[in-house]
């Protein structure tokens, strides 16, 4: 079994600690949390053994009743990988613990890409990572961009790829972000982040991407296009796109309009939290003129490099190629809508 | 003077009466109203003549304390030309009444662009309308793409136009509207109406747009991209877009970052109602990668088109030609930020 410690039990942490545990080959050695707030009591409810990430404040959870198994160093020293899960820029500043102990770890896509040795995407390029110290699993919308580009660039080559990311403005527990009932071009410059991330996937596909921020926070969407090396039919996309697991293509007969609805049927299937861990593309929207390709897709920021996660963990550990690793990972989950 | 009739009295029909009211060359015969409203005691209170757009309601304005001028059909029979403005569909209904009194009018980008000879767009096609008996002015989306695909068109060779039209669910009256919280691809499908709308205006010009809803209600943004043929600098494009009057630059020093900001300034500079007649670019987001030109665009649903009304009001009637007929409205509404 591998033994996986989790640091940082937010939005991103808890949910791998999670998946980590539905795997059969892992198991969660402990999770660490700097704050004794609602999400540490739930680690310790759900039988996590709960790590100090700060040690100044372990009193917190004495004096909040929640049992502490240790400083995070101990985690980090006993565990075989490390999934850092903490807020962007943490990750970065703790590389040299996970160094100190020679213990391999996982970054989130929130950290600037030179933090790790490989960018990661189970996908595109999971052999990359395999027995890397640093991997850094991008974030959810240059995870969605790459599920979508490894198909299309392998089956019809790729000229260029030009999206525009309506990005939710914060998750649905981020009460302090905005904006209320405004389109903000966010960055106003162009191009966004985006891009340039979606470069240390494919460091030779051309792509801009533009992004905005909008009162919403269930989902973000991409309006994608992709100028492909060839014509070819809306039809022949639909098909390669529903040979992928990680790709939900959402039928016109579900009458789903948007990602209010999506996470209603998330819900209705049994999935935990509602989480989403495909990529959710319109099938009505996937569309062809000519060799421009265009189409719809709902990437839910909470969820989609979970299922990433897990197989970079088999990848630096060198514990599964990439067909059995995202074939176990699928299976212990239940990806695959 | 150019007697104008305005049939439609909301968010556009009192807009253009006061825009129409504001020329030295036209004077407002009088306004329709289907119902005895806020708008119709706003109407009256400027001193417009209230025509009762529906005779059988006639007795609602009586009820109301509101003194109508007479049906709406003598207005129409009065009148040099009318601009229909009431909400989509209702236009082309009505085109038999302005048949009938052989009075030239205008209709709003939400009908068909069928109900028209021409369609139009001030900066694009002026001269197309001239003497026509049915034009109709282009939606506030089509109006703003025009507006850049014009001088775009003319100085560099447009290959392709690509748009994401992040469009407000409904504008800020418009109280049962959605979504709340939700990102929606609307149309699904690709491309949306507005690229064949612009192809009303530039027949050659290669364009998909795709659509989205968000929960705002303040402006339209556009993400755009233009493919020209050939490579430019985004410096040289910034000084065109600067010599567009219907164009306005939003400098980074403004700091502005949406919607909010923008109609904040509009109120600022004392402009009616918080009205921004012409597209506010923003200058960071002007970019070139080789061919390929980005930008961000604002687009005020509620006023763009009217100046174009003004315009169209001119050219039907043959009173002046394109140069002098938008110098004279910008001049007469305060336009160029």
């Amino acid at each position: 079994m591998i033994q996986v410690a989790v640091n940082g039990y937010g939005t991103i942490g808890k949910r791998v600690a999670d998946a980590v545990r539905a795997q059969p080959d892992m198991n969660v050695l402990g999770v660490a949390k700097t704050r004794p707030n609602f999400e540490a009591q739930a680690a310790l409810d759900r039988g996590y053994p709960l790590y100090a990430a700060v040690e100044e404040r372990a009193d917190q959870f004495d004096d909040a009743g929640m049992e502490i198994a240790g400083p995070v160093e101990a985690l980090v020293e006993a565990a075989d990988v490390v999934v850092d899960a903490t807020p962007s820029g943490i990750g970065a500043k703790n590389k040299t613990l996970y160094e100190e102990y020679d213990t391999p770890a996982l970054y989130q896509g929130g950290e600037d890409a030179d933090v790790a040795d490989v960018s990661f995407n189970a996908r595109s390029n999971y052999a990359d990572a395999v027995d890397a110290d640093h991997v850094r699993v991008v974030s959810c919308n240059t995870t969605g961009l790459s599920r979508v580009i490894a198909p299309l660039s392998e089956t019809y080559g790729i000229e260029k790829v030009r999206a525009t990311l309506v990005r939710r403005g914060g998750d649905p527990g981020q009460t302090s972000r905005g904006p209320i009932n405004d389109i903000l071009p966010n960055p106003v410059t162009v191009p966004s982040h985006h891009g340039p991330d979606v470069n240390t996937i494919f460091p030779d596909v051309d792509v801009d991407t533009l992004g905005l921020k909008v009162p919403a926070t269930l989902m973000h969407v991409h309006s994608l296009n992709v100028t492909l090396e060839t014509a070819v039919d809306a039809a022949d996309v639909r098909d390669l796109f529903a040979g992928e697991d990680r790709l939900f293509l959402v039928s016109d007969e579900f009458d789903i309009d948007g990602a209010g609805k999506l996470k209603e049927y998330a819900h209705d299937v049994g999935r935990p939290r509602g989480d989403l861990w495909e990529n959710c593309i319109w099938e009505e929207s996937v569309s062809t003129e000519g060799r421009d390709l265009y189409c719809f897709q709902a990437i839910h920021q909470e969820s989609d490099v979970v299922p990433e996660n897990v197989d970079a963990i088999r990848a630096v550990t060198g514990a599964a190629d990439a067909e059995e690793s995202v074939e176990t990972t699928n299976d212990a989950m239940g990806i695959g809508l």
